[in-house]
């Protein structure tokens, strides 16, 4: 046991019944129970009683015939709400949220994650996303890629100076004075840019983190501009080590460009362990659960990525029409995914339901098959080896997949001194060892400490 | 004991340190929580056991020092998350929240609502307001009075098109089949009218009640009109029982004007109950929170809705200066409030500080200040009058005006045959006696029955 050695991060990525897609057709995936609180709770008490950092739900606007409707993998309910819940149902792990910059009013956005932080005794975090669909349905055409970014950097200033226009130390509940807030620590903000015109301050006192962590997986110039400007947790999908540091060591690079210490920043590719007794069973399970995958869905939602290319009426055996693929470069989405797929396909020569059954299984992510002690070694290998600060657990198929995870690979971490026997602290930021910022959040002279509270890349207010 | 007669609804209008703007000074105010779920959860855990219908949390948009930030009189968080945060912390309990139809986007606030629904078990209600302010923080012209009710009518069949988009029965998860919902369930919208352009289906299945239970409190025409036309609940300020009696019949004359059946909707009058051991006691309990009060702010507070008369520079003690105050007909806010208070100022000749003594206590609801059987009394004797279906009932002060509402009003009105014993139900419909839509929402044929989920509102989709 080494106490003082580098931890990982651990965060799980939250399915109800299974990330992989073929999971929830499991006689014992509980999938009825996908839209209730209680499951949900249930299987976040489960990750925090293993002590992870915290649990993430993604979130996508629009409803995906193929990848959601059919593939009960994703969260289904809505972020911010479901994480609320779970704020008064847990007590320490981090709750991390993706809401999209480009259609949610920073003022109201603010307000959700400022409650949220409020709520959780400090424990929220942000997963921004410019979001590659949902104009539909806001009304709004679809911006071009770099333009959601610039969008969502102005939305950054925005809604840090909403979270920093009360002092810490505003509420001072003097019952003789009569003052429950001072008016001098709470500031005003009228923010004029190109994309929003925003006055403050927020009408919520300054939460225990002053702000949620944000979390970010952009994977273009753009996206890796924006994450290492303001992320503290990257996410992000890496098909092996060489190419997972690779990334590391390119975004830590960027970052120390923008004047931040790389090691503020956690970057942690996505992981799915799918666990057996031996590594036989393991890949026993892996087929299994492959086998139970709807072929036409599958199919549907390979092309929700790759783009109409007709493999419904193709051979599942033959090979991809590799043709008609767009080069990785004219690709405007998830871009680091796209490529592997296209890697698979042209490079690799994957069949079709070679392809399908590699993207249901954990899109993109890294799949890790064998026992326990196998994905350990692996992942400590990964973190020792520069290329993950940790890592976003993706849960194949449960319960077994998450008993799996919580009762004999964490043990294993947490033996090896990989990784936390107890929370140290309360907040997320604490858990993930990022700068906390101070109490009062204020220089000797009594000013605002901007520094302090990390928000020295937000114009003055 | 006579369970079958009507059952008033009461609401509890949630402050965690006291609606009064004089009682967070009280020594045991515990103002010192006001930001923390703990308080709030054991406040709304207390409504709970004594069997109240719902708890309501109110919202203004913007920050006033004047009304929000001296006088913590309303929540301070977000809605919609402490509500969800709550969910988790409470079993049976009615949710209701504020949000604005002029901010934020209805596709959006579908998934909020639908997911506080699924979250909560069926027991999420929506207070829909316009917001007279906000515009300021959202880069927003303010719109006149009436459009505003022109966007919320469009905005309500938006989001009940997207509400119903998901047929009850959408869900199968039918394993053997792979099919998790059937796509013939799940139905596109296309709404595209003169504020709002959204394509659907939501990407969340549909929830326990359907749709939230709609509370309304619009006074002005349009105001009315919308209420008439969506609310399941009532919100009033009113006076006394021969205005409160004028105002329900009104308002139920407009709703069985739409077509629609006056029982269904519950008109609630505010109500602040000042209890005391004797009417004596409670009368100084009254005087000594009113004591309390800072009269500065208290001016600023009034000023807010009276506009700039310069009371600050005047004779506390003198009359207010009547003719610099709008008719009421020219006011362009919460008009029956205004109404109150200039019928106060003009005809009953308050003096300044009277007037914002009476604003600080109850902000224009009735305030009744007795024994607990004479304040019982009282809503009796408007109940059986026709003047209210229930009440929304603002507590005074904490712990001690909510500890006499549930250990001694209730058990009275209870005793006396007007209030459950126990839930009947499990959804917020229920406890309100409202009709539940269809658990399948299907009519004979196995079309989607829309009558029974109470859309006859919403335009054919
Ligand atoms: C682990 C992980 C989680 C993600 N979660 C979401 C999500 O919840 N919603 C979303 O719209 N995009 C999500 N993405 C996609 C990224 O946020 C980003 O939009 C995508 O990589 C495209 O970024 P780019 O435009 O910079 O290439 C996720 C990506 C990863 C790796
Ligand atoms: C009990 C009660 C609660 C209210 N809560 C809110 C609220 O939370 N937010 C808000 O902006 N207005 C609130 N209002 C104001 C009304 O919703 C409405 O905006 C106001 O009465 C003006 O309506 P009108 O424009 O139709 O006259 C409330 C009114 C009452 C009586």
């Amino acid at each position: 046991m080494m106490p003082d050695s580098p931890q990982m991060c651990l965060n799980l990525f939250l399915s109800v019944a299974g990330y992989h897609a073929g999971a929830w057709r499991r006689p014992d995936s509980r999938v009825e129970e996908l839209t209730t609180l209680g499951r949900t709770a249930e299987i976040v008490r489960q990750a925090e009683d293993a002590k992870l950092d915290a649990v993430f739900i993604a979130d996508l606007l629009g409803w995906h015939d193929n990848d959601f409707g059919k593939h009960p993998r994703m969260h289904p309910l809505e972020p911010i709400t479901t994480l609320a819940a779970l704020a008064g149902l847990t007590e320490r792990i981090g709750l991390i949220g993706t809401v999209s910059t480009s259609y949610t009013e920073p003022y109201n956005l603010a307000r959700y994650f400022a409650s949220l932080d409020h709520l959780s005794g400090g424990r929220a975090g942000w997963n921004i996303v410019t979001s590659y669909g949902g104009g539909e349905q806001f009304g709004r055409d679809r911006e071009p890629h770099d333009e959601r970014y610039a969008r969502a950097t102005e939305y950054l200033e925005v809604v840090c100076a909403l979270w920093d226009s009360w002092d810490a130390d505003a509420v001072v509940n003097d019952r003789a004075g009569g003052t429950w807030a001072r008016a001098d620590r709470i500031h005003r903000i009228d923010h004029a840019g190109p994309y929003y015109q925003v006055a403050g301050p927020l009408n919520i006192p300054r939460s225990p983190q002053g702000r949620p962590v944000f979390a970010q997986a952009g994977s273009s110039e753009a996206g890796m501009a924006f994450g290492s400007t303001f992320g503290d947790v990257i996410f992000t999908a890496q098909p092996d080590l060489a190419s997972a540091r690779r990334f590391r060591e390119t975004f830590r690079g960027r970052v120390r460009v923008r004047g931040r210490d790389p090691g503020s920043v956690k970057v942690l590719p996505g992981l799915m362990p799918i666990i057996g007794p031996s590594e036989r069973a393991a890949r026993e399970l892996a087929d299994e659960i492959a086998d139970a995958i709807d072929y036409p869905s599958a199919v549907r939602a390979l092309e929700w990525v790759l783009g109409d290319l007709g493999l419904a009426d193709r051979d599942p055996d033959g090979p991809l029409p590799v043709e008609l693929l767009k080069p990785p470069e004219e690709f405007d989405g998830g871009r680091t995914r796209y490529e592997i797929l296209y890697r698979l396909a042209v490079h690799e020569r994957y069949t079709i339901r070679e392809l399908l059954r590699y993207r249901a299984r954990a899109a993109g992510h890294h799949p890790v098959i064998g026992t326990a002690g196998q994905v350990a070694e692996e992942m400590i290998e990964w973190f020792d080896g520069g290329a993950a600060d940790g890592f976003n657990l993706l849960v194949p198929h449960l319960p077994g997949g998450l008993d799996a995870i919580t009762g004999e690979l964490v043990p294993i971490l947490r033996e090896r001194g990989y990784f936390r026997a107890e929370y140290a602290g309360t907040t997320l930021r604490e858990h993930l060892g990022l700068d906390v910022p101070g109490p009062a959040g204020r220089d000797d002279a009594g000013r605002p400490d901007r520094a302090s509270s990390r928000s020295t890349f937000v114009k003055g207010i």
